[in-house]
């Protein structure tokens, strides 16, 4: 009997095209699909609550599959995709769900942390795992301009034009959490009801400069309330990014 | 005028033939002289307090080479080598130091850290920088081997013999600290005064198997007792390994 499997899959997006299935193969969904297809020895498709680009993080991205329950239990197919799958990319959990679980529709909300590392020099073990900004950033004006993107808003200025029209570009962003890590790590955790293409690096990046004193904290308001496609202009890189996990 | 420099380097290891110089160059060693090398427009030789093995980190080797002083200040020759360095290695300090200071034979002392993951499924960002030991540990055991390493003793069983001939295979280690961090990862710190080739990763290796009740903490006992060249057999692997830093 075909029954629908969902996912909590975790990864390090170095070396990964991103999660969306590309022809050269090397993205996370391929990868996964690979082995799930080698274990049922059949094709099988992966579907995931958001695509991640490529260099971007998963400490629990969510997806479903559909597969023949007879053949395994869901904790053992953790296992079997797990050896299937380089080191990097982690299933952490499978569990058998009803057929209307859908790991992208049915999602209600997502956590995405983005990490900036301010030390002069980038800790060695921090390379392609946060954005270095070796200065000095300003903390309160960063507190004020994040406390400006929460509620809901018309986000178009913090996006990237892909070629297609969006019904809507209006997000609500729950909240908008800085932390300070160890080590100078500063970390800015954003948790809405759906995020637009870029949205959070563009976000990542407007905090930053306002940090720096690049941009007023009136200039990321101006952004919200004028909302012009791109705007924003500048992204922060992918390797500071992490989908932390999906809310259901 | 020829002075000396002391550095502090950090390194993520994995992709690196070790520190000591090789033929193929892929070693820390070979890099930093290469990076010293282009800027001084001299050949350069750079001596570390001691060799990591392949795969193994250190978040403050220290090292020391000699330069013509005139040239830069110690900050400027940390900006100059870094910018001639991949990201995986980074000098964290220059400092002009007197001509009596050498890394090897100053060092009066080391820290070195090993990381256990002991959760069943291995974190993607604790690839190459953990031990996978997806088992339950008994931590009181690996404590009370932990306190029996610690003292002066002959750790002829805790080395791999490389052919050549030490005067002494006795050394003191002052503690051995087990800690429990987040994730479930164990890191055991061993602090002494010097360490045999493999020794930190025969300990290891050990105190594992203690946890595991593969060995007893008599058996660990024994091979202190009763040192016998390797008879300790097994080996942690490279990447669970921080050089923490070195004691002058």
């Amino acid at each position: 009997m075909n029954e629908r499997l969902r996912l909590i899959v975790a990864y390090d997006g170095t070396r990964f095209a991103g999660w969306q299935s590309q022809k050269h193969g090397n993205t996370i969904q391929d990868l996964l699909e690979t082995a799930f297809g080698q274990i049922a020895r059949e094709s099988i498709r992966v579907h995931g609550a958001g695509r991640t680009d490529s260099g971007v993080h998963a400490l629990a991205q969510c997806a479903h599959t559909n597969v023949s329950s007879d053949r395994f239990r869901a904790e053992e197919w953790t296992i079997a995709v797990n050896s299937q799958l380089p080191p990097q990319i982690r299933v952490l959990r499978c569990q058998y769900v009803s057929e209307k679980f859908h790991a992208r529709f049915s999602a209600k909300g997502k956590l995405y942390r983005y990490r900036v590392a301010t030390a002069p020099i980038l800790w060695p073990h921090d390379v392609d795992r946060a954005w270095h900004v070796p200065q000095l950033l300003d903390h309160a004006r960063i507190r004020e301009a994040a406390s400006l993107i929460q509620g809901t808003h018309d986000f178009a200025s913090f996006t990237a034009n892909r070629g297609r029209r969006l019904e809507t570009t209006v997000r609500t962003i729950r909240s908008v959490k800085i932390r300070r890590g160890t080590g100078q790590i500063l970390e800015f955790d954003f948790e809405g009801d759906g995020f637009l293409y870029k949205m959070v690096r563009f976000l990542a990046a407007a905090l930053v400069r306002c940090g720096r004193g690049r941009i007023s904290v009136e200039n990321v308001a101006q952004l919200l309330a004028s909302p012009v496609p791109g705007s924003a202009q500048y992204v922060a890189p992918a390797c500071g990014l992490f989908l932390v996990r999906v809310r259901y």
